[in-house]
């Protein structure tokens, strides 16, 4: 994570003029170039560039050889160094005196491949609870409690300033006792729930809140409210039985969050047939459905049947209980504060992808459990503000 | 968050001696200057001095350019090396010998105003749970907990020794389970709890308690006591439909805790004519109430009708749920201690606000949740000591 | 933990100019003599490794005298330099120029015997919940839930996907309200709770059970499952009453888990005769009873009767409540994932006893509990992968 | 927290050929001129010795000047050197070489008066979860669960292998909710209670239990059992009701743990007249009634009426609720392992002010709270092992 290295000025230079482009070309980007080049090529700048390489291929642990000289990008903003080598990031501090250069390079943060780097914004000066969305999660049942724990403190970790968690009456006082910052309702204790989450923003249902017939009914009349909506888990077991539910709402306000299994049981074909053309059902299920698909799995797909997503941030220790809650509370989060249903389910994949990513480089991919990638959210935003 | 920096003393001596007080004035402050002239200019003195600013400048990833030498502030206390840029604290070290100056910068955390540098002072040698406050704190009601959870916790972070939660009686057993170090009680439990709340030292009251009739009565009995107290969130949604109890009490022993909405429904203005004239009116009402008026928001206001304190701490992640009970249970912890009014709530709304800077640093302002604000008290109470 | 040195090369060239193969065999393994001849025995590689064994020597807080040089094992990884001694590995950065040598050794991990390195491999990429198995875990009664949680956990942390647990109806709640990630079923709750085990990858029984005639109705009924088990605790205590069970189960699809005491229990010993000669006991206990026999104690013997394993990790702060639930969850897991009894035992022991080993070194013998166990399982599961 | 020195040796070596003892006499102390004799006093030796203390005092953020260079320890420990200075202990790393003597000094650790070294010895190897005591702890009731929990929890983190936490039947499904390791047993619930606590090692009784009738019911009926016991709290107050109980018991079995408030009911004298001859009615009292009693305040009591120890570890920080409960747990846990009343009693409440040292060094003294000390025992306990 951090490497450091030593150079003696006077070498670099008697390099340079002996060499000139041929050992500029050989060691330093084109980028890096034109910055010298500004520098008129002095021996000292050539000398602190070249020592941060050294460092930075120690910091990596790989050493020059491995890692080469020019996969190493060095690059400055706001007039302070940096170090990139594929999607690590080095902050870098150079020192030059005495005939001496010394570089340090200390081990940033990951970088995401930057297609999402400002979509959240900074937040407004005069910000409430309300402006970056509130929203309603029906998650959680006997027994399957911690899905709606890991689904509504990922809406608050993904910027949300009200969650209220929806929940049947018998487990009210157990969510109670976990949760901190989400309010618990229960269906059956306020008549007025369907009204009040026609207050929300956005709402999500699915998360473990199991197969019964008066979930059936709710999912229905849950559907039949005019706001941006994620299906997950249980939701989409329910709705593959009456898929004309999905059809009937406002088109592409609804994001579906299916693994393969639940896919297949959606689009009533087997897992082995939808294996051999993932993308192509999964589009034309979006654009018959009009509604924003995202097929869980390895290199998740999103797609709202016109524009299609690959995801590439996540990793296999992902596969653990409670993952695809996070992603759930993630979407609605997004959808709360005003993205289209396409641009939240992409974002939201990307992010809880590179939670995961964070969380595997703590605790490793096997020991890797759902409430890791939940307190890992923070580091993955960080990357897309 | 470190920054390095060797410079070679000849180098930095030739320069004085060449430019003198032309180099001094272009890289020094005059305090630096004064400290320089102690040590009587010697080359080495400002090699150091010379050193620190660019190793500062590097901690900040700015580099000189961005931050100009004279943005750094070299100062010594007790003898020790420190350096500030705006807000931001480091601690020196700087080593001579051998014709080199070296320095290190390490970030040492962030500085306040110094408003309120030395407000607490030193906790008595002899003191017992007793010395630093009892407080009552009535909050919480069934889906709500949260909120007793965190006005509570935040009043023993903020240095009570007693911290009693008040709730109905159907969450006695959600916060027995939810809490470690506060007492619970309640209502109905005890009969004799309006005399246990006479016996403390400050009472807060409504975060989460809900808009009962109920309720409405029971704030008319607790205001009667005759206790410096806050009124916060539902309880001031009750107040304001008789605002005669809090006109009735003793004058300036009420610290009200209202967002923009909540005091609307005090003063019965609609809130776009409250927001072009916030701090009049705020004044005005203050006056009349002879309270102490803490309007919560962007730059929030406190009064007590003759004295208006601005508070510049804070940040909009802070904009979240449960973030304003954080704040009730700092207020009240101050009130316990002895604090007056207008100077608890004044000294509450700047450690509420550095506490969510510092949470701010650590998990940024989209991810940040109330409780991240309660576990930065600490760090932001040692600001103020 | 971190040590630096530097070298004047030409010190250091003198002295192998001088001793030649004297110095070297002084100072370095053959290994690293083999490195060095690599680099034609120059100055500065010599100073290099020479200055690396001080600053490894420094990090270990003896200095050489304590540690020999040969003692201090220099290898290369990846290009990249490491050095171990004993059970620590540190990483190292070498810096040349200038006529010095620097070297910065931090100290990484923890090694094992390696016995077991390379045992779990990577994750598939493509892998779901269910790939890395499902298990069942029976366990935690009405005043010892803690053992249900600690169980549950641990199989997620050693890599399960899904891990249900298995309580009596009075406990349910309770147990939801401690789990995030982990699924709660009831016996009594669910009356097809047989063949919902049936359909697992692997179970566990016993932890905290208590060791009424309804759970020894339930053991039996349980161990007619032709699924891996594992048999703890109470577990073992009432299966001590009728071993049969065990013998009419396929052979070697069952660990057997017990304490010093339990054994006594299983094979009608008293505990001293048993001390005489634990090995012999065991192998011919599980020969006869065709199972794996994890005999617990300071050097704990996993045996299927013809392959004995004795452990090596591990210290006496393990003694304390909860560890064996936690080594429980750990072998259940391994068993889920598709591992023979006597691997998982044999590896589900070392990684306990190494996790309890990264515990001590964090919070000492005498203060670890149960949790620190669990806490460190990712620690250790990182040195077998 | 870390410093940095580097010195040229000939200038220190110049410093010592003109001014011999006289310039190792202001620098070093009787100790460090005996181990540079050692070395012959050679210029390399006394600058690295030279460039530590300079280390030492900028890591100190003091300096040379207000800490003098005799104040600065420096000493060896298996052949590694560290500084001291007051109760700081820090690491120390030199590197000589090229003319340069460089040092670096990293904080270590708080020492305390190093009284109880030792004290706790190694654990055996083939400790089982009896070794080093079962316990029982008597405490909490609604509302004052969190007594039970930080003096049962502190009993683990002090060495118990077993702790046992007694409520009463209404809180037993609570407590199981907020512990891991204790079990928990209701006294309704068994009535074989008295006969279970006469199996353990040690009894606690008191923190939280409430002033019932039927609590001194139970506090007679558990004072009869011949063990060593821990009073605390209420236990404390029904005990003052009938103090004879006490002398009925074993000659100094009983360890006594009041404030002043409960050491004036117990001997029926008012506050302000024992503050006049605390330490002599202490020594009255334990003589009179053969026990040990440890009387809490600033510079807390321990006499058994014939020896006397005044604890000087601890902070103001720590006059917050919970945090007797936690020294009843450290002194039942010592009581557990076998140590006398006054030993436990002694070495309880040096470990307890220790923890307490160390949570105000990470959270203050203001915002400490009870859990702190709890999360600091296993620092405490590494100083007197």
């Amino acid at each position: 994570m951090v490497g450091i290295d030593i150079v003696k000025v006077d070498r670099v230079g008697e390099l340079y003029l002996k060499y000139k482009d041929k050992f500029l070309n050989k060691v330093f980007n084109e980028e890096e170039i034109k910055y010298l080049e500004k520098k008129n090529f002095r021996a000292q700048s050539i000398a602190g560039m070249y020592a941060t390489k050294e460092a930075v291929s120690k910091a990596l642990n790989t050493g020059i050889g491995q890692t080469s000289f020019k996969d190493i990008k060095i690059f400055h903003k706001n007039n302070s160094p940096y170090a990139q080598v594929d999607d690590n990031l080095f902050k870098i501090s150079i020192s030059h005196d005495g005939g001496f250069a010394i570089s340090v390079a200390l081990f940033e943060s990951k970088l995401g491949d930057n297609l999402f780097k400002g979509t959240l914004g900074k937040r407004e000066k005069d910000a409430h609870k309300g402006t970056y969305g509130k929203v309603g999660i029906i998650a959680g049942s006997k027994g399957m409690c911690g899905s709606a724990y890991l689904c509504s403190n990922s809406a608050f970790k993904t910027g949300s300033g009200l969650v209220y968690n929806i929940v049947s009456e018998n487990i009210l006082d157990i969510m109670s006792i976990k949760f901190i910052e989400p309010i618990v309702k229960s269906f059956e204790y306020d008549r007025d729930m369907l009204e009040f989450l026609k207050g929300l923003d956005a709402v999500a249902i699915g998360p473990g809140i199991g197969l019964t017939s008066s979930n059936e009914n709710m999912l229905s009349e849950v559907l039949e409210i005019d706001k941006p909506m994620v299906v997950d888990a249980d939701g989409l077991t329910l709705l593959s039985k009456n898929i004309s539910l999905l059809k009937s709402r406002t088109p592409y306000t609804t994001v579906l969050t299916p693994h393969l299994g639940e896919f297949s049981r959606l689009i009533k074909k087997d897992i082995l047939e939808i294996e051999e053309q993932r993308e192509k059902l999964a589009v034309e299920f979006a654009r018959e459905c009009k509604c924003t698909l995202l097929l869980k799995g390895n290199n998740t797909i999103v797609t709202n049947g016109e524009d299609t997503y690959i995801n590439n941030t996540g990793n296999p220790g992902m596969a653990t209980a409670g993952s695809g809650d996070v992603l759930t509370g993630i979407v609605v989060s997004l959808l709360g504060r005003g993205f289209k249903t396409y641009r939240a389910a992409s974002v939201g994949c990307y992010i809880h992808g590179l939670a995961g990513d964070y969380a595997r480089d703590k605790v490793g991919e096997e020991s890797m459990v759902a409430s890791d990638i939940l307190n890992n959210i923070s580091s993955a935003i960080e990357q897309i503000i």
